[in-house]
C-alpha cells in the first residue's frame, strides 16, 4: 500500500523544514493555458521571499524551478508570460523542453550538424542560442496530387542529420515524410522533445493534441524510436542540477498529472505533491494508493492538496 | 519447422490443380508505384484465360481477385489503372480498403450520420457510392497562431459521429485536432483503413509515410483504438466471400509481405505466395523457417517464386 496524505497546516510546516527547493509543473499547476490558477503567482513568490525562524533556526525563502513539458516556450518567452500573471521569476530558472532539446544536443550527444526541426519559435529559439543549425520550420505542406505514392520533387537537405520533433501547429504528411526521410540516414539523431498525448483542456469539446501524438507517426513511418527528454525522463533534472546545487532529497516536485509530474519526482529520489487543478483527481490517486499494479502505486504522490492556491494559504 | 518451397515448373502443375482462385496483392507484386512489374499483365490475363486438361477433366481459368490496403483509389480508379497496365479486369474484381471501409460502415455498422474522412478521391468516391455522409477531404491547416494551445476558432460539426483515417496527403495538425475531438464523442465510430507504416518505395532516399503512421498519431491523440480494416484483417475476405463464390481451400494468395499479404492467406486458411519483387527477400523467408518465435513461422508462405512475371514463364 503506497500512502499519501492531504497536506495540512502541520505538514506543512514539516515540509518547509526538510526542503529548499521546489520544482513546479506550469499547465494544470500554476495556470490554465493563459489564464492563472487563483493564489498561484502569490504562493510562489512568497515561497521564495519567506524568510521566517523554527525551531531556532532561521530559514530562507525556498528556490521554485519550473519545468515543463510544453516545447512551444523558449525561457525567454516563458519568462514574459511568467511576468504577465504576476511571478516574479528568472529565466534561469526556467526549464522547459525547447530549451533542454538544445541542451540534450549541444552537451549530451555534441551535436554537430544540422537539424530537421519539427517546432514552433520557441524550440527554433533555444537552437539559435545554442548554435546549432537548422532547417523546417513553418508550413510545409504538399503541393499538387502525391500519386501512386510518389514524391518526385521532394528534396531533401544532404547536411541533416538529425530530426527534432517537438509540437508543430504545421505537422503535416510533408514533414512527416521528410522526417521519416531523414532519420532513413545512417546514424542520424531523433529526438522528441516530450510525449503527452494531449494538452490540458478544460470545458471544451476539443482534444489539442500534444507531442506525444506528433513524435509516435515519425517513429511508426521511419520505424525508429525517439529519444524523449521531457517529464518523467531524469534528463530534465539533470539539467536543472547542472545549474542549481539541488539536493534531491531536500527537494519536492509539485505537479497535476502522476506520470509526468509525480513519476519525475519519484525517478529523481525528490518528494512529491499532487494538485487537483490539473488532469489528475483526488479519488484516482486515492484509488491508486491500494492499486494491485505495482506500476500505478509507483504514482501514488507522498502528498496532494486542492490547489496552489491553498498551498499558498497554509503558508499564513 | 515452417516449410517453404520454390514453386517449380512441377509444383505449379500440383498448384494449378488444387486452385480455382487467385488473391493477388497489387504494388510490389503487379507494378511498382506506376511501372508495371514485367509480365504481370500477361501471367494474369493467361491464368484467367487458360483452359487446358489435367488428369482427363477439363478445367477452367483461374479467378483473379485484387486485394490492396491502398486507399487511395475507388474501384473504378483502379480499374483504370489495370486497364493502362494492359490488365483485363473488372472492377468487381478490386478490393481496396477504400471500398472496404464503405462496406464496413455501410454493412457491417449499419452506419447512419456523418463521418469526418482523412482520405484522398477514391475514399470519398466509395463514400459517395455507397451513400454515406462524410466532411474533412482537402487542404485543411491551422491559420493564425495557436498561442497557449487555445483554439478557440475550430468550429465541429454536431453531426459528425465517427472518423475514418486513410491514406491524405493533406494530413495535418489541424485534421488530428478535429478528428481525436469527434473520437471523443461517446460512441463515435473509429476505422483506420489499414496500418501499413509506409509505402514500398525503390531506390529512393525518401521514405513514403503509410495509412499506420497517420491512423497512430489519431490513436494516441484521442486514445482510442481504430479499428483497422486491410490485411491481414479477415475483413477483406469477408468482402470477397460476399460477391464471389471463393472456397478458402481452392483459393492462393500472392503478395510481397509476410506480415500482411501472407498472413491475410493464413488467417483465412488460404494457400500462400511470395513474390520477392517487393518487401521481402528470399532470405527473410528461408531465415524465418527454422525461427524460434512462433510470430515468424506463422508467416513462412507454402511457396515462393521470384517475380509475378516467373510464375507466368512457368505456366508455358
Amino acid at each position: 500500500m503506497a500512502t499519501c496524505r492531504k497536506l495540512t497546516k502541520q505538514l506543512m510546516k514539516e515540509l518547509l523544514d526538510s526542503i529548499d527547493t521546489i520544482l513546479l509543473d506550469c499547465d494544470g499547476v500554476l495556470w490554465h493555458s493563459n489564464i492563472a490558477v487563483p493564489g498561484a503567482a502569490e504562493t510562489i513568490n512568497k515561497l521564495r521571499s519567506m524568510m521566517y525562524t523554527c525551531h531556532f533556526s532561521f530559514l530562507q525563502g525556498k528556490q521554485p524551478i519550473f519545468v515543463t513539458n510544453n516545447s512551444t516556450k523558449s525561457r525567454l518567452q516563458y519568462q514574459e508570460k511568467f511576468t504577465k500573471m504576476g511571478f516574479i521569476v528568472s529565466k534561469d530558472e526556467i526549464f522547459g523542453t525547447a530549451y533542454c532539446a538544445a541542451l540534450y544536443l549541444k552537451h549530451k550527444l555534441n551535436f554537430t550538424g544540422k537539424v530537421y526541426l519539427m517546432g514552433m519559435s520557441g524550440l527554433e529559439e533555444e537552437m539559435k542560442l545554442h548554435g546549432i543549425d537548422y532547417i523546417g520550420t513553418g508550413p510545409d505542406n504538399v503541393e499538387g496530387q502525391i500519386l501512386d505514392h510518389r514524391a518526385d520533387n521532394v528534396v531533401l537537405d544532404p547536411d541533416v542529420n538529425g530530426v527534432v520533433v517537438g509540437f508543430d501547429q504545421y505537422f503535416s504528411f510533408m514533414k512527416l515524410l521528410k522526417a521519416a526521410s531523414y532519420l532513413k540516414r545512417p546514424n542520424s539523431v531523433f529526438i522528441g522533445t516530450n510525449i503527452d498525448q494531449q494538452f490540458p483542456m478544460r470545458n471544451s469539446e476539443l482534444i489539442m493534441p500534444g507531442t506525444g501524438s506528433l513524435v509516435r507517426p515519425v517513429e511508426v513511418a521511419s520505424n525508429r524510436t525517439a529519444t524523449t527528454l521531457g517529464k518523467p525522463s531524469k534528463f530534465m533534472f539533470e539539467c536543472i542540477q547542472e545549474k542549481f546545487d539541488v539536493n534531491p532529497e531536500r527537494t519536492i516536485m509539485i505537479g497535476d498529472r502522476l506520470n509526468t509530474d509525480i513519476l519525475l519526482g519519484k525517478n529523481c529520489g525528490l518528494k512529491t505533491l499532487a494538485v487537483l487543478t490539473g488532469v489528475t483527481s483526488e479519488e484516482e490517486i486515492l484509488g491508486y494508493q491500494g492499486s494491485e499494479k505495482e506500476k500505478e502505486r509507483e504514482l501514488v504522490p507522498d502528498l496532494y492538496i486542492e490547489s496552489i492556491g491553498h498551498l499558498g494559504k497554509l503558508l499564513d
